[in-house]
């Protein structure tokens, strides 16, 4: 049963009431959901709904932007002629599409309008009356909303089926494609949802963690893997195994009051091939079409490779991610604007302080720019951080906000990027002896290339992803090299992201990918192992070495607002500085084997006017800044003293 | 002896008169270097000549920038006063240098001015007068003259000292500071020279080269390793071991005359200890004085380094390239002055094509800017190009025009750079299996990024030269290998530069690098072999490749003003193409070791309206362009026909 179908069952039993979130979370989810989203249909009892759903699903008066596109679907719908009758909002006009059963209704809300029901009548065969919400907003009242991420922030990436179940009730829901709940395959929901972090919010903060970030959250009714979140089958839906749309605008209040933030994950690109707008698509140019199956060739270089063929771009920008996804064509201005839309309304709707976008090089050059534009002229302080997933520092400046001029159309207003240059140097110079370039030399050039960006230390650094081999085991399961990187991490410039169970030493290599998405031991009730609350011999090691240096940065903002100073590294070791007025932390790894013994003289102009320091993680002295003994395979993180 | 004292002696000699160059040839080598630079002393008979030298040796009237600074040595010179009376020149002031030897006599050229002997007259406590001479110019009228390189040339680079002995009367001057040439030791000089280059230029036509590219043929008269001639002791001589001043004149005549032009390399960021300017320097302030000798970092990252420390950046800039190079300090506008002007002269002196700029990084930003800035105002049609030694495409184009913006006060006006990035590409091509960026990969990667030059076509291409290690070496002296690196050299975009040796399989590995600077065959009179006149097997075979190819792409446009389009690497198969009007050739390079089938209709946009091909080095049909099968380790170089 396809999403809208439930809608079109589930408007004649809502009527036209509004559920408070206590009564909602005593009917089927299904409903919840529905009324939640504020998507209620005008069924009048005598009359059939033809109108199954209107994109979005409310809106708000007073938005910065006075246009309303709205989405309206239903058998037949197209051919209907509009009117409305409410103060402050003139219908501009409609435009039918390709398929009869997408009617587009054009408003212009004036900031005069009050909130309330817009009386929305569709004269076709019948008369069809829709009753549409129009909030009041709450953003710009509520300085804990849309609080966006900083410098000053520290990231924790997980995946909401993985992590933890805090609601086995929501673990299969009646009518969803996916087959029931299986922990023992890789590729099945394994239950985790919004209560399961929710319930863990004292352990992230316990390590640290100011903010979080769930892989997507919304509905992925697809038959399979659809944990992954990456194939959305609708806009407007968090996916009910996670719990309801209320559920979520609740997990993001709850974040908040607890001083956490929450990064929700889009995806602009493509969506899941269950969803209505594939299964009865609006036209056939709102999807890339192919004469056959045509995979993408995954090479964001021919975006802008300016000896690209015809053919090599077109399969990267229009190519689909996989047989499940269908590939949006953004370049259609009608897509634009649902999906511009669409972000606005999560952001106005959950109060959510930043996007991290996902396959970001994928889409359309001119949409990537009007839809950033859109979404930080509502929401300036709003977050937003892309993937990409890119071949070189160049490319990846290119993806972000940088000092390049427009090139080809294309100037990004990207504010941050995921800095997998930076992730391919740490991998680097914890598994190569150090060269010219290589091993811990690379940290060194990829930094150096830093005058590119804007401002790259908005880049959001990690070791380790979904999509990536974790961490540990890149690096051997080597727990003194687990240090450095993690030192590395809460160090080095930019805004740190952490990957769930890493603070726990989880390891895996990827390919498949299920094996570095593997549950967090202790997220379910029974489970033999719970790092959650009972840690011991390394894994506590590690946690607490995350921690100490998590919650020092967060009280050291010269570890965060602090300038970046580094030296060339000299016989494999990289010495780098974080200061400011608030203070100068010096950061020394050391990458050979053994120890290295260090002339500090050439750090004066940074050591001038400090006599020692401390070891943050040990707490050791650093009684001689003339000369240092740095033992093998070790960072410190010494704060300095006068 | 130094140069200077060389120059008082001989000053008293040659009086005012100019030798022809007949009449040069006869005299002592040193003397003729005198009389071709013009430096002619106004020595009296009746009085002792006080004044070593004035540099600029002489000038020329009609130049664009009308000032013209003279760099006046001599003992004591620095308190006189100076007048001059030469219709159209105005004397502007003198001003003294921190040593006293010193004058600087700055003029104004008047476009009215005719060429002749300018008399200055130097007060002190004696009277001296010099006769500087202005000569007319001759490049503005001689279209033969600075002719500039573009992607229609095929550029050799020798080493003059290691090419050919055309005569070996110059082996060994008396008074110069290197031992006696010793063809045995690696950094002695081995007696090549200017007779010797020209006298195989049927030999370079052959190979199809259009034009030589010597390391620098200035005067190195430093007592080690002065071969490779990176160490100018004089800036306004030849070395004479290579010839005289008029030799190397009439050599670029000759040059030209054979359709060939000529690269000179020149080096603007140190200078060998032995020249008159370090042993008698002007000021303290015209070289980076150290307390005690430090050598550079080498690390071109601390130039744009946004992190940099003041001492990493200090030391890069004014470090020592070598204990026998003094480093210039161009950020003293006198320094910068005399640069400029010296590379004026060259250029007006000989009608030299283009310069190859050394060591192009090191140097002071503004002056880099200054300095490329009055060459091409003087001279737009010159050619230049860098020495960019850097890692990663964003560095690179960095210190070329590119689409960057100024950054922290520096934009590059270097029209074109030697493109290290493709050929670190073309070697991992060769090395490496395909990955997702590995291998032939690199080379897609590589090129994509070219978007950041104002114009990569310009790019110097090349597989080896003096300072790495033989491109048949690296290759693992692997013959079908030695084919591809060839045809990607002559066919991709940029302007192919070979290494003398290399088209006869000359091989070896740097460190030292000696090793890759051995004596071509056959360039010494008795030499076993003889490379130049009797190749046989591979020898022949290779020789054959480049020459049928160069001379090939000589006559195809495409191959050097046609556009060039690439597809993505599939299964290690990189294809690309050259196109305009003038016809399309496909280049397809296969770096498995097996056989690859291509199916070509992906390249549909670039063989729509051809029905077959021709491979260019062995004349091979390509009947069928829907299916290709490509044996393993070959590139084809395949002309469509309609």
């Amino acid at each position: 049963m396809t999403s809208s179908r439930i809608l079109l069952l589930a408007g004649s039993l809502l009527a036209n009431s509004l559920l408070t979130p206590a009564a909602q979370a005593q009917i089927n989810p299904a409903l919840a959901r529905l009324a939640t989203n504020g998507a209620l249909l005008a069924a009048n009892a005598q009359k059939t709904a033809p109108i199954q759903r209107i994109d979005p699903t409310f809106w708000w008066v007073g938005m910065k932007n006075p246009k309303l596109q709205l989405l309206v679907h239903g058998a037949g719908i197209g051919s209907s002629k509009v009117s409305l009758k409410y103060d402050g909002v003139t219908l501009d006009g409609v435009q039918p599409l390709e398929n009869p059963n997408y009617l587009l209704v054009n408003l212009t809300i004036s900031p005069a309008a009050k909130p309330g029901q817009l009386a929305l009548e569709f004269k076709g065969k019948k008369t069809v009356r829709y009753s549409y919400e129009l909030r009041a907003r709450t953003t710009p009242q509520d300085p804990t909303k849309v609080q966006g991420v900083t410098t000053a922030d520290f990231i924790y990436l997980l995946m909401p089926d993985r992590f933890a179940n805090g609601d086995p009730k929501n673990d299969n829901i009646k009518g969803m494609k996916a087959p029931a709940v299986a922990r023992d395959s890789m590729y099945s929901r394994h239950g985790g949802d919004l209560k399961g972090i929710a319930d863990h919010f004292g352990y992230l903060k316990e390590l640290g963690v100011t903010a979080i970030w769930p892989t997507p959250v919304v509905e992925n009714d697809q038959p399979k893997a659809s944990y992954h979140g990456y194939a959305l089958t609708d806009f407007y839906a968090v996916d009910r195994r996670y719990g309801t749309n209320a559920d979520y605008v609740a997990f993001v209040q709850q974040a908040h009051q607890q001083g956490l933030k929450v990064v929700h994950d889009v995806v602009l690109n493509h969506m899941g091939t269950q969803g209505y707008l594939v299964q009865d698509a609006p036209a056939k140019d709102w999807f890339h079409q192919w004469p056959a199956f045509t995979r993408s060739n995954f090479r964001d270089a021919a975006f802008n490779d300016p000896y690209v063929s015809g053919y090599d771009r077109k399969q990267f920008g229009e190519g689909w991610f996989d047989t499940t996804m269908a590939d949006l064509n953004q370049s259609n201005p009608l897509v634009s604007t649902y999906l511009i839309q669409n972000f606005i309304w999560w952001v106005e709707y959950t109060g959510l302080d930043a996007y991290r976008v996902d396959t970001y090089t994928y889409s359309d050059r001119k949409f990537l720019m009007d839809w950033g534009k859109a979404v930080l002229d509502e929401y300036p302080k709003l977050g937003m951080f892309a993937e990409t997933w890119v071949q070189g520092t160049q490319q990846q400046a290119y993806f972000a906000r940088n000092v390049l001029p427009e090139i080809d159309g294309f100037k990004s207003n990207m504010p941050s990027v995921l800095d997998f240059q930076s992730q391919y140097a740490i991998n680097e110079a914890l598994t190569k002896d150090a060269g010219w370039t290589e091993g811990i030399n690379k940290m060194y050039y990829t930094l150096q290339a830093d005058w590119l960006y804007e401002d790259a230390m908005r880049n959001v650094v990690f070791l380790d992803n979904h999509d990536v081999s974790r961490f540990y085991s890149v690096i051997g399961e080597d727990f003194a090299k687990y240090k450095m990187g993690l030192a590395w991490l809460l160090t080095t410039r930019g805004i740190p992201q952490l990957y769930y169970g890493t603070e726990v030493l989880m390891k895996n290599y990827t390919n498949p990918d299920g094996k570095v998405r593997e549950d967090f031991p202790g997220g379910w009730a029974g489970d033999k192992k719970n790092l959650f609350t009972n840690r011991t011999g390394q894994e506590a090691e590690a946690f607490n070495y995350v921690s100490k240096l998590a919650n020092y940065r967060k009280t050291h903002p010269a570890l965060h607002a602090g300038k970046y100073q580094h030296f060339i590294p000299n016989d494999g070791v990289y010495t780098y500085f974080r200061y400011s007025d608030a203070g100068t932390v010096m950061v020394m790894m050391n990458s050979n084997k053994d120890e290295k013994t260090v002339d500090m003289t050439r750090f004066a102009e940074r050591l001038n006017g400090f006599s020692s320091g401390t070891e943050v993680t040990t707490g050791a002295a650093v009684a001689d800044l003339k000369t240092v003994k740095l033992p093998g395979r070790t960072a410190w993180v010494v704060e300095l003293q006068k």
